[in-house]
């Protein structure tokens, strides 16, 4: 019942992750149906915001505490792992508690007073790479979780700012190549917020599997057009699936194998 | 002997904010003497970083608590307000000690649970633009400054990300008279940090005055070379002199008067 | 009666450049009325748009041919000289009967083709900075230029791409006081496409002086709202005399004087 | 024996294009040893250029008119069809003789006056996209090459401008399957100056199928230490081969296949 991350940290090089679920947890309906899908599946995470890193404070900053209950109902029923974005060190005992894979989201990449707290701590860490930040000021970030000992962190790859509005960022592939051939970090995906649009991600999804990625991160919601955030880039429960199956196919083509809880 | 912040707040469209002093908090000298040439000037505000948010966990990261009682010193002897950058909420308490103005860094721009908290505060607040900011977002990052009541809020352009390496960002002076055409924010210009280049500095801070900037935050030290950060955008003594002389020639074309604390 | 642009090239350290006129030269009235604000306003050049780039085939193009005795008759009728953006080889004959300067516009900052055959004469040409030209790339289309022997070129700076839509695009001044640090260059800005916003053109401009500029560039209009290109960035004739008055106030304070045809 | 791009344009979703060559043509040599290795790989088109657009005018500029016999020759001895790149209008007879497939590169994507004339022929055109282009901007310059009635255009995503300096450019994949989502175009990729990486070339190549590329571009050298222009980011005819294999394996998992001449 546990994930088998440890030995995932031992050796990404042949294994793939993935972490699906809702932008933010909505409801008790939306979880528990999202995570049975997300299982069903054979995902290695789930996904859910707990508190939200909104751009105006009018927008809507996700459930807080109330949704640290619906979590623990997930993971007992659907028996998967739960990955969650912290925005405050003082979260860290409730995430100790709850929380299986901490997400450090963009917008938190250079707090390095957090990051430094998170690098005393046993826990996984997921770690976005900033609107902006080089490849340098990402893998210096990284340094920062290290050097309290954590030596379980994952770099994601999110998109980064671009001149064009036609994707929300632009999915810089190459720096997963890159950080595979010069470095020796582990390094995910998330097509979602790359592309802000559900009709690109899969192809992206796709594509970062042969750039090398040790995994990718999808938002996926019952129903997009409802999502109290981020609708336009989750995909429907239909197109995770049929996602899922194509990354099955792929794996054996660059000799990984999906991870398992 | 305290800052006159008060007026400046109820009437920045005619007065104009000069911030000078040392990147980092290096020793009782520096600061000391430092903060002599920021008083002598007729400077509003003595800058000096106590916690410095570097991009690698290796390179200095500010005197920290030491530094409290070097800026009391500083203050006593010279009669100058404080302004330094605050990198965790935990810090609140001693900046409401020993510091009259608090930063809000680029790093920091998004950390709204930071934001949220000075919000509740009675302390004016610079907010630094992130390093790749939109206006709508910098803008929305204030209102969480401004959410908990805190009604002294001034943001600060700092150079935004660019694809040259000639200046450390690309100073965007234009977006300084964008907000003072179509937002009611009192808006500062940090051309140190901005170009990283001591020989752009004061050609910045005169041009930021005609975009309509109400002050700005220069970086200034005993000698730049053996500075402990950010040694090349740090003016000499005498060249910030020479700048505080031209400012105080041009002040009068734009209606503006110098603030005094 | 000929524009001393000799003199301008032998010492523009202490001189001031400003081209006005409109975007497209759309009618003889348009141009005539134009012209004649601007050679009232003590100006040195101006412009207007022959050909015009536009991104779209369907966009209007500009009168073409037809525009070359009208570009005559307000030289003939007011003494000023006359700047165009040349947009094929194939039209320099034509330019060399009809017109003063040059421009090079962005789209055609690395055609070496055409910066090869232009510097083959004795007009002078004005580049304009390439959309994401790096310094380096521009300072060596200058070179281009300048391979043939044509020793009469100016830069000028019109905004660069940016991440933001809420100006056209990233005014970088900081370029111009590089260039005016450690270049020979005679640098110009253009508020009006950097901007493209009226309401922000004035306080460029002035920022630009401070900046280092040796000139400025900018689009007026008897009436913006109804021109047939970049309409809201185009001064009309009142704000633009206001702004002349503010140039020829503030010049001495760079120690410049404008440039009189 | 000539290419059969004629049922290309007719079907091209069911089909992919490789494109290899040198960067530049250097010598008879070299470019007979890369035809061949080119030719026997399966290639749909060789590629070498003629004339080259290099940011310094002291930079080698390409062999121009000597280069056509080499083609000349290569073309017959291996049977392969072959592109270069235009960079002046009235190139455009000798390529009419002795090219294939016309490529205007990125320095001309705003070209207009090139791209109108190009217009008017019967060849193929490749537009690679501008350093910063919008889509928009590129779809709206492929209008401009269509506007004359050429209706065999193909699009190149070869990178755009970013802020860092790890990779050359930025590869946008994500703009790939927005184009093959949401227009009618034809969408080749350009690892090769995308990355400037010859170690990167290779994953970026195989994610560009996913993202649903028609084609890919790569540049290979016989030495590519010895190459005279772009030399890091070609491949050995070995790792160029090993690549080829790959991406025979992996296409018809995107139900394509490639097009051979």
């Amino acid at each position: 019942m546990t994930v088998k991350l440890t030995e995932y940290f031992q050796d990404a090089k042949q294994q793939f992750l993935v972490v699906a679920g809702p932008c933010s947890i909505e409801s008790r309906e939306q979880l528990l149906d999202t995570a049975k899908v997300v299982a069903d599946s054979g995902a290695t995470l789930l996904r859910g915001g707990i508190y939200k890193l909104r751009t105006s404070p009018d927008s809507f900053q996700g459930l807080g505490e109330d949704a640290y209950l619906l979590v623990k109902e997930a993971k007992e029923q659907l028996g998967l792992p739960f990955i969650a974005e912290i925005t405050d060190p003082r979260q860290i005992p409730l995430f100790q508690d709850y929380v299986d894979v901490i997400q450090v989201g963009s917008r938190n990449m250079y707090n390095y007073a957090l990051l430094k707290e998170l690098s005393e701590l046993d826990l996984p860490v997921v770690l976005k790479r900033g609107f902006s930040a080089t490849l340098d000021e990402w893998i210096k970030a990284a340094d920062y979780l290290r050097s309290g000992g954590n030596d379980k962190v994952i770099l994601c790859e999110r998109g980064i700012r671009g001149f064009d509005n036609k994707t929300r960022n632009v999915l810089d592939l190459a720096s997963v190549s890159y950080l595979k051939k010069y470095s020796d970090h582990i390094v995910m995906v998330d097509p979602s917020h790359a592309t802000g649009d559900s009709n690109l991600v899969a192809d992206m999804a796709k594509a970062a599997i042969f750039a090398g990625a040790d995994g990718i991160m999808v938002e996926i919601h019952p129903n997009p057009e409802q999502a109290l955030s981020d609708g336009p880039q989750a995909l429907t429960f239909q197109a995770y699936e049929k996602l899922m199956q194509e990354i099955k196919t792929l794996l054996p083509y660059v000799q990984k194998e999906l991870v398992r809880s």
